[in-house]
């Protein structure tokens, strides 16, 4: 059989991700690689590390990309870190706390969940007072949950897990790079980041980072494998619950991360560039004008989704910046209405999961697909999509509210 | 702090991988990425299941990469067909081996370990003895064994498997594409190829394929997952012994790469892409030419090594046809001679692991990489480097050997 070569559409990617890549991202990866080892390549992993520090807002040592994409990341932190038995306080608010909760269960954990609506989030109060009654080893909570469009505060609930010596453990995989993610200064324990979001980066790894607290299980755990290991440390060391992957092995993987660089996997070299690359954009846009930024144009499309008439689901006091939620109107095919801006625009928006599934839209204003002619141009799809599905919207009103916001500044 | 570009130097990578990438491949990588359920996108997943399918030799209607370096497709593999209690059997010959071990132990295997020096490799009546007294429900083996450049025969014991019931799982990482793997003729159940070494894609994912002995177990542990499973999903499974890992769970990957299309991670894109355009290429060369490339740059590489008056390490009855490994002639500080070709001609080529470090250096032609200029250039590099390491060498005959294999033809 003969094949041939990609040929891909270009697309208008309004998603709460993968979302559209930086040209000089997709550049980047075209770079011959380097060997593993090859101190030009080690090197390049040493400023990897140092920028995913600025981005996660920390002093820790550790902090590197895991190889697989953004569920990788947690459970590579989740997995490692959870012992069998260990109590774990996982608070839900929409699909991706369901998946922390599925990881953990896999890992052993004793679990404990707590549950609110889909479209709220929780008071820290509720979760700081279930916390004190379970007595977990782990809190682990969703920053941003895209599958609501939902904001969790977290400092208070962090700072009681320091108080109470409790890991606190977070998947902020849609707010990286996009809104502030204070790792520290919230008392975060260990942080997940999705590189396909806001970062921009194709999909494909994940930038973590934890500190000591959690390092000290990771050193109980470690087990250096066979083959590679000196018979020194074959002879001495006796461990209970070993990490249940290689692969996702953090006590290997920060070795090999580590000035040791124990072989274990093969880094995936133009992966790395990618996020090399995708990081050093971020960081010369600099983390407060990004933030405001994602901000500025999540205020121009609100504006254009209200002005044609739409609601928005969700509360915005809580709301996530990088993605917005919008009701589908009484009677319309939400499925109906996103095919015909893909085939017709070339504009892709997002549907929702579970109980939220062909009753909202979302958009994702994220990373590089975060601009101004993406959000005129997806407001102008999803008015004329609309009206070939008989919805009467305020013909024309919602582009020209968003444009008001784009003339006249912030 | 201020970042800049990545600035890579341009290498001569003559290592077991990972290699240089064609031009084409890296190229491919640059196209902008598609929303992971964009039909655009889903066609171009399933050509990739294809080629993965002919690369393979097999029907097997599972055949797609898993998102991770290839260690992350032996872990997808062993992780998801072995149960706690169950019998594995893995012959090792060398550190690859070690690694099957080391996963399927974490996997809660009732492990059953052969062992032959490194540098030989099993007669399979052995193996079949073995299997018969140890009566396991998996033998695990790898193919090509990259720390000691042996290769094991496989057919007769992929045939007494299938005679027993056992199943058969083969890592094929550096074999795929640059030697014969026969997955459907082999009696192969699974087998994990890795795309950094023949196939010469950037490391960062792993075709796998497997048959419906395999994908029976799979169904038995199958669990849909909390957030997006039906009601009536919830409520029918009562499952036993699950997978252990959610992010390497084949049972929710099949489904992914189904018509279903269950979402589960966020396809890795741009890797994707580079997958797709190196099997292309591979394909397009052909299976039986590729093989035989490979067997001809290893004759006039070898002929280059025997000239300068080294000596290979091995038996050639069994060697892999893409790395070759060179004894270090006494004295000579293996790593100093390796620090001179990477620094000073820009080649690379690898050491071993364990017992055989220090002791061989070890060249691959792999896929891009193994082509008449690269394995010319590294023979001139290592003569020189030896000369200067006051090595005795025949000094310009091994390139002139090497030259008569290329100017004279197979």
């Amino acid at each position: 059989m003969s094949y041939r070569e990609i040929n891909a559409p270009l697309r208008t990617i309004m998603t709460p991700g993968p979302v559209e890549v930086d040209p000089r991202v997709l550049r980047a990866m075209s770079t011959p690689i380097l060997g593993q080892f090859d101190p030009a390549f080690t090197s390049i992993m040493n400023t990897v590390m140092s920028m995913i520090r600025e981005v996660f807002q920390t002093k820790n040592q550790w902090a590197f990309p895991i190889d697989g994409t953004s569920r990788s990341g947690l459970e590579a932190v989740l997995g490692s870190v959870i012992e069998p038995g260990d109590k774990v306080l996982i608070p839900i608010y929409g699909r991706f706390g369901h998946l922390l909760t599925e990881i953990a269960e896999r890992h052993g954990a004793e679990l404990h969940l707590l549950h609110c609506e889909w479209g709220e989030v929780f008071d820290p109060e509720v979760v700081i007072n279930e916390m004190k009654k379970v007595n977990p080893k782990v809190v682990a909570i969703v920053h941003g949950e895209t599958s609501t469009g939902c904001m969790q505060p977290l400092e208070e609930i962090g700072k009681a897990c320091r108080e109470q010596d409790v890991l606190f453990i977070v998947d902020a995989v849609a707010t990286i790079g996009g809104a502030d993610v204070q790792t520290d200064n919230w008392y975060i324990d260990a942080a997940i980041g999705g590189n396909q979001k806001c970062i921009s980066v194709p999909s494909g790894n994940s930038p973590i980072t934890y500190n000591e607290r959690i390092e000290k299980i990771l050193l109980d755990r470690k087990k250096v494998e066979r083959g590679i290991a000196t018979d020194k440390e074959l002879a001495e060391k006796s461990y209970h619950h070993p990490i249940k992957s290689n692969y996702l092995d953090l006590s290997q993987l920060q070795d090999y991360w580590s000035p040791r660089r124990l072989n274990h996997h093969t880094e995936a070299t133009s992966m790395l560039y990618a996020l090399h690359e995708g990081l050093r954009i971020l960081l010369e846009e600099g983390l407060e004008n990004r933030f405001a930024r994602h901000k500025f144009h999540e205020k121009a499309l609100i504006a254009g989704i209200e002005g044609m008439g739409l609601e928005l689901f969700g509360d915005s006091r809580w709301k996530l910046p990088t993605v917005t939620c919008v009701k589908v109107p009484e009677g319309v095919d939400a499925e109906s209405v996103r095919a015909m801006m893909l085939n017709q625009f070339g504009v892709e928006i997002a549907s929702s999961f579970g109980p939220l599934h062909g009753k909202i839209w979302r958009i994702g204003t994220m990373g590089y697909s975060c601009r101004k002619e993406n959000v005129l141009f997806a407001l102008s799809a999803l008015e004329a999509s609309l009206i070939r599905h008989g919805v009467k919207v305020q013909t024309g009103a919602g582009v020209q509210a968003s444009l008001d916001i784009y003339t006249n500044g912030q």
